[in-house]
C-alpha cells in the first residue's frame, strides 16, 4: 500500500498529448464542432486520464467511506447516531437507493467502516475503523493529524485495491449521520465563507435546529482555529473521518490515473480539501449531480466544474456516482462508435463540410 | 391506424389511483422523505402513466421524423439542406450521434421520413413521405392542413405500431435543415413571444444571419396570420413536417398510455403543439437535457418541467432521449427495488422513524 507522502509526490496533471489528439479527434466526428457539448468535453477528459482517446470505462465501483461523527452530541443533526450503522449494514445488502442505483448502473460498492461508532460484523463490510466516530469537535478536536493521515490511507488503499481488481472508474460516497457539520466547517476554514452561506439543514433539520447548527460550527472554528493552508489540520480539528477517507480516494485517483466521480455537498468538500492539497486532482474528476446545499455551488467554483445532473437529491450515500456512471460512459462510447468525416465522405459520391 | 380524431376522444390524464398508490409505497422506502428529488416524481408519473406502482421501461425505441423545410431558400440555415438526407443515410447504419447514444442505451431507432426533398431508397428508412419538403414559409403555407393532420398520422401510427411492439419507453427526435426556424415560428405564433426570445442560431449561425433569420419569421408571420388558438393551422402555415410528426408521437403516448421524452427546443416545441390540442398529454412526457436555445425554458414553463440533464447540447436528432432513458430506468429500478421500511425492520431488533 502507498503512503501519504509517496501519491502526493506522484500526482501529475493529465496528459496533455492525449487531451490534444482527444480534441482533434471529437473534431473529425460528424456533427457540428461542439454540439455534444460536455458528452464532448467528458470524453476528451477521460483521455487526458487515461492517455488513450478512446475509453470505454464499462468495470465501476464506488467507494463508500462510513464513519460516525460525536458533534451529533451538540444536536446539530435531525437523525440518531444508529442510523449509521443500520443503513451501512443495509447498503451492505444492496437494498438502499445507493444499492439499487449501483445494481442498476452494473457499479460494484467497497463499503468502508472508518469510525462506526459500534463494532461491525459483516462480511459486506470492509473494516479499516480507526476510531469509533471522530470526537466531538465543539469540544476537542475531531481527530489527531495522524488519524486524519491514516483515514486518506485506507482511501488511497481502496482506490489501489480498485485499480488492481481492474475497475475503470471510480465513485465516492459517504454514510455518516452529522457528516453535514464537518463539511461546513471545512468550507468555512478553508474558504472563508460565512455560516450563512456554509451551513445547511442536511438530511432535514428544522429551521430553529438550522440556526443553533450554525453556533455550534462556528464557535468550534473560533475554538480550534485550524490553518486554512494546511487541509490536513482543518480535516483534523474539524472534519471527519468520511471525509478524510474520500479525500484519499481523490488523491489516489489522481496517481492512479483513473477517473473518479464526486457526489453531492459532502463528497464534494472532501475534493476540495484533495484539491487544495494537489490542484492536479482536478484532471480526474467528474461532476454528478446539483447538491441543493448551498454550498456545493461555491465548491464547483472553485473547482471550475459543473453539475450534468440536475435531479433536487439529498440522499447522499454516493448516489449521484452510478447516474453520472451511465453518462460518462455514453460520452466515452460515442467517440469511440461515431463516424468521422472521413469514414462519413468515403461513404459518399460528393463532400461536405458540417464543420462550422 | 387510428385517425388523428379518434386518438383525440380517447387521451385521458394519468391514473390518479397509481400516483397516489406510488406516492405512498415512496414515503415507505428507507430514505429521508423526498430525498431522491425528481427520481422519486419520475417513478411515480410512470405509475400514473402505466397503472402499476413498480415500472421497468427496459425497451426503449426513439421516432425520429425527417423533413426538409424549403424555407432554407431564405438562407436561414448554416448548413446545406443536402445534410438532412446526408445524415440520416449514416443514422441508419447508426454511426452518428443519434445512433451510438441510442446504441449504449440500448435503444432502438425508428427512422420516418416525412418529406425529405428527395427520393430515398433505404431499408433503414420508413418511407412515410407526405411532400418533398414542407414549402417556403416566407412565401406560402408550409403545407396544406390535410398534411399537417397526415404528418401527425404517420406519428399515431409510429407510436401505436411500437406499442404493439412490445417498447415501454419512447423518445422523440428529428432531422431537417432548417427546423429551428418553423420551431420558432411556431412558438412565436403559440406564445405570442417576439423574434429576440424565440429566435436562435439553430445549428451555427453569425449574428447577422441570425437578425436575418428574425426578420424573416416575423415576417412570415405576418404573411400567415396563423390562428394561435387552431395549433394545426399554426403547424400547417409555419410548421414543418417532422415538428406535426413528433406532436402525433405524443398525443399518440398519451393515447396508449406510454411515456414518452422530449428531446430539445424542436422535440419541445411539438410537445407543446400537443400540449396545446390536448393539455392531458402532459401527464405521459418525460425531459431530457437542457437546450441553450432560449425558447427550450419557455415551453418547460408552460409544461411545468424542467430538464434532468444540463450538458450543453445542441445536436438535435433526438440525442437526448436515449440518456434520460438511463436516468428514467435508475429512477424505476430504485423504485421496484429499494427496501420499504416494514422489510427494514423486519431485519432489526430496533424501531427508527427516518421518514422526518
Amino acid at each position: 500500500m502507498k503512503t501519504y507522502e509517496e501519491i502526493l509526490k506522484g500526482i501529475h496533471p493529465a496528459d496533455a498529448e492525449a487531451v490534444k489528439a482527444a480534441e482533434e479527434y471529437m473534431d473529425c466526428l460528424i456533427k457540428p464542432l461542439g454540439s455534444l457539448g460536455k458528452l464532448e468535453t467528458m470524453a476528451i477528459k477521460m483521455a487526458g486520464i487515461t492517455g488513450q482517446v478512446k475509453n470505454a470505462p464499462e468495470k465501476r465501483c464506488s467507494i463508500v467511506m462510513v464513519a460516525d461523527n460525536e458533534i451529533c452530541e451538540e444536536g446539530v443533526s435531525g437523525s440518531p447516531q444508529d442510523i449509521t450503522v443500520m443503513l451501512t449494514e443495509h447498503m451492505a445488502k444492496g437494498v438502499c437507493g445507493m444499492g439499487t442505483l449501483s445494481a442498476y448502473a452494473n457499479a460494484d460498492i467497497k463499503i468502508v467502516d472508518l469510525g462506526i461508532r459500534t463494532d461491525v460484523d459483516n462480511p459486506g463490510i470492509i473494516n479499516r475503523k480507526i476510531r469509533y466516530g471522530a470526537a466531538n469537535f465543539a469540544k476537542e478536536p475531531a481527530m489527531t493529524r495522524e488519524e486524519a493521515i491514516r483515514a486518506i490511507e485506507v482511501g488511497i488503499e481502496m482506490v489501489g485495491k480498485a485499480v488492481e481488481e481492474g475497475y475503470q472508474i471510480l465513485g465516492t460516497g459517504e454514510m455518516g449521520i452529522g457528516n453535514t457539520s464537518s463539511t461546513s466547517a471545512i468550507l468555512m476554514c478553508l474558504t472563508g465563507l460565512s455560516a450563512e452561506v456554509a451551513v445547511g439543514k442536511g438530511g432535514g433539520l428544522t429551521d430553529e435546529a438550522l440556526i443553533h447548527k450554525k453556533e455550534v460550527i462556528t464557535r468550534a472554528l473560533e475554538l480550534h482555529r485550524p490553518d486554512p493552508q494546511d487541509p490536513i489540520d482543518v480535516l483534523s480539528k474539524v472534519g471527519g473521518l468520511d471525509i478524510a477517507g474520500m479525500a484519499g480516494c481523490f488523491l489516489a485517483a489522481a496517481y492512479y490515473r483513473v477517473p473518479i466521480v464526486i457526489d453531492g455537498v459532502i463528497s464534494a468538500v472532501a475534493a476540495l480539501v484533495a484539491y487544495r492539497i494537489n490542484p492536479a486532482v482536478k484532471d480526474f474528476m467528474f461532476s454528478s449531480h446539483h447538491s441543493i446545499e448551498p454550498a456545493y455551488d461555491l465548491i464547483m467554483k472553485e473547482l471550475g466544474m459543473e453539475p450534468i445532473l440536475n435531479l433536487d437529491m439529498r440522499l447522499g450515500e454516493g448516489t449521484g456516482c452510478p447516474l453520472a456512471f451511465h453518462i460518462i460512459g455514453s460520452a466515452c462510447y460515442m467517440m469511440s462508435h461515431m463516424y468521422t468525416f472521413e469514414q462519413f465522405q468515403h461513404d459518399q459520391t460528393y463532400r461536405i463540410d458540417l464543420r462550422k
